[in-house]
């Protein structure tokens, strides 16, 4: 069935995907667990940094107005009264011609104005007390950190949707995140389907292949922030297919299946679709690899059916399902970056469609370059091993020469904002 | 004590460090588990691929020489005997024209040589029989992917010391890795040092502020591949410190302290690396931030001594506990990725040594740019959560301009072979 299908563009199917977004709930996780999760509410201050005028450095905290006439030639003495630490508050106030030591990150003592460096100072005894001299005159303010001049009480430091990161982190123990508001990750189920394919576990056998591309998904639904649910291979009988599927669909929030969508005669989705009762969003996308990826809607609930070529599976995933899962997530870049760059390689073939090509991203003298992967026949799983981005041909080109301008969307980028406009 | 330190160059720290590199024992994961993980062995193929000649299409097998009269004038008719899906086997040789109905990824069947496409065909009944019609001439070997023609068995396709990503996860299953060899991960002790350090649960206190810098180191290790075990907090008495380090130096393979390494009255850390006898590597870069960066050796063991202060903390780690880690781990690019790139905005500061700067990198138009992030203030943590570079500006520079080439450390970068030679 389908053979008259009516291809797409890419940002059509994204769209269409994207009309059946849903915003993920919030879970709060201890802090020490939340690395990589989204935030799913902006971290605010809920004190001054500093929280007061304090010591950036270990010195002696001063009254300005008692060094003034300090130079080279009239070095003046001053008493030290007492030393107080980070974390101590001092308990004496100076006078006139007192100090007091001081280290770094404690509290400017009452009635002093300024800090000295230790480098600066020369400490001697004297009849059992202790002074120290110096050679120059200090401002009121010189070397304070003054409360709030980092952050004040209520300013929004991250937003949500921002992953936790080692910087996040230390924000969200700066203000006292003990338990971070993240979101819930979404499970994401996966059906492999095709008899010719053995699990990682068994030996080969005459017309078989082992399963790879459930191993992949279930990395790049881990990359890309959600649970994998891996129910196994779908048997050759409709039947029982079409009741795995609808059974499956009840457990997860985004069903993938692999393989199934093209035009073979044991290719069952379409007619499971068709069974269920489901929508189509559409079955062609003019694009390559992947141009059988077909996405369905089933009370709200999507199932995404990526080709069973492993490249073709893998694009599928990362322009389709990954920008679902993102959004679910909350995060405010689901798709992947584009970026600028400069072709490595002739690219002699004509692109009907638009091409994604498996490529290696680099950057030399300041400028990004990408690199066709192996020969990019649309089998090859060894070259997505050595991917980190896809260069994309528009559709309706000829070939591409090395040194050619081409857009390239990062596999490992920070994401965007935008959908591809192909 | 050593308020007269002897500052070494940044590679010379990082030299220094490497010299008590140790590479980590291998252990096996389950695939599924094997994510993020540094592959300990090279992944080696264990057949061909495609481990037979096989059809790329949904088609029919046919023996080239029964086309070769076919024409748009003079379609020729074949004889439908079988029909194979991917899987499965051809039981029956085609004569004489036959073919045999096949699904992409079927192997071959015996005495056919070519594949035609469902689309070049018409399927007709007569007599009970299935037919097809074709109007063009196939040559042998048209549309087929012949066995070994993307990988041959023994081939490497992964060197060791590569993290395992979706793309090396489809690889592992291709070639049956049920359990994969990757490096264990070492365990990285951190203690805190500081009496103004509340815990992240703890109420604020006049003159102390939260600890950040454990809870961002915590996520430091994480991404750099190891095992965070977190002890707590030193308390401001030396005996007790002492202790408490020469007893976690023992459950470690790493001990990393934040602050007590400056020259405060309560900077214990030089003290306690005296009492154990422990080799002090060094106790002074000259670099900013991070200065006071110490890192000793007792028993072959490392005791990174970072600063306090967070930026300095974050940089030291990055550095120099980084590259010990993805060592550790069997990391071909243990060390943080350099690009050059244009500044995005003014520098006016003077560098006496080497400077990092907290930075947001971007590429614009094919070209890298970094732009300092906030007021670059040593103690801002706030701006931490906003970067994911460092620009580094070189030891005895005046300032630096908008549009002025630098070189820029990515932290999210796929990591370096060379230690930076600063």
């Amino acid at each position: 069935m389908y053979l008259d299908r009516k291809p797409i563009k890419v940002h059509e199917a994204v769209e269409a995907v994207l009309r059946f977004a849903k915003a993920g709930e919030i879970e709060y996780v201890p802090i020490n667990e939340s690395d990589y999760r989204i935030l799913k509410a902006p971290i605010k201050a809920d004190h001054d940094i500093p929280p007061f005028d304090r010591s950036p450095l270990d010195g002696f905290a001063v009254r300005a107005e008692d060094t003034i006439t300090a130079s080279q030639s009239n070095p003046i003495e001053l008493e030290v009264i007492e030393t107080v630490g980070a974390g101590g508050l001092a308990t004496l106030i100076p006078g006139k011609g007192q100090v007091i030591r001081i280290m770094t990150g404690a509290k400017m003592p009452e009635g002093t104005d300024a800090i000295v460096m230790f480098e600066l100072t020369n400490e001697f005894q004297r009849e059992g007390k202790t002074f120290i001299s110096i050679k120059r005159a200090f401002k009121p303010g010189d070397n304070i950190s003054f409360r709030a001049e980092e952050t004040r009480n209520g300013d929004v430091l991250v937003e949500a949707g921002r992953q936790v990161e080692p910087g996040v982190k230390a924000l969200l123990a700066t203000f006292g995140y003990s338990k971070v508001p993240v979101a819930r990750k979404p499970i994401i189920g996966v059906y492999a389907t095709g008899t010719e394919l053995l699990d990682v576990d068994e030996a080969l056998e005459p017309g078989k292949i082992r399963n790879s591309n459930s191993y992949m998904i279930n990395s790049q639904i881990i990359k890309a922030g959600a649970i994998p649910k891996y129910y196994g291979k779908l048997v050759d009988d409709f039947e029982r297919c079409y009741e795995a599927v609808a059974n499956a669909l009840g457990e997860v929030d985004v069903l993938i299946t692999t393989g199934g969508v093209s035009v073979g005669d044991f290719d069952y989705l379409p007619a499971i679709y068709d069974k269920l009762g489901a929508n189509v969003l559409f079955n062609k996308i003019g694009m390559r690899p992947g141009s059988v990826t077909t996405v369905a809607e089933y009370n709200g609930k999507l199932l995404f059916g990526l080709s069973g070529n492993p490249s073709a599976c893998y694009v599928g995933f990362e322009l389709l399902a990954r920008p679902w899962i993102q959004h679910y997530l909350g995060s405010k870049k689901p798709h992947l970056q584009l970026v600028q760059g400069i072709l490595k390689a002739d690219f002699p073939k004509p692109n009907p469609f638009v091409r994604f090509i498996r490529s290696k991203m680099t950057i030399e003298q300041g400028k990004v370059y990408a690199e066709p992967v192996g020969l990019d026949k649309s089998g090859v799983v060894t070259s997505l091993a050595n991917s980190d981005a896809l260069v994309v041909l528009p559709g309706g080109t000829r070939g591409f020469k090395k040194g050619d301008e081409v857009e390239i969307l990062l596999l490992n980028g920070e994401g965007s904002s935008e959908i591809l406009k192909k």
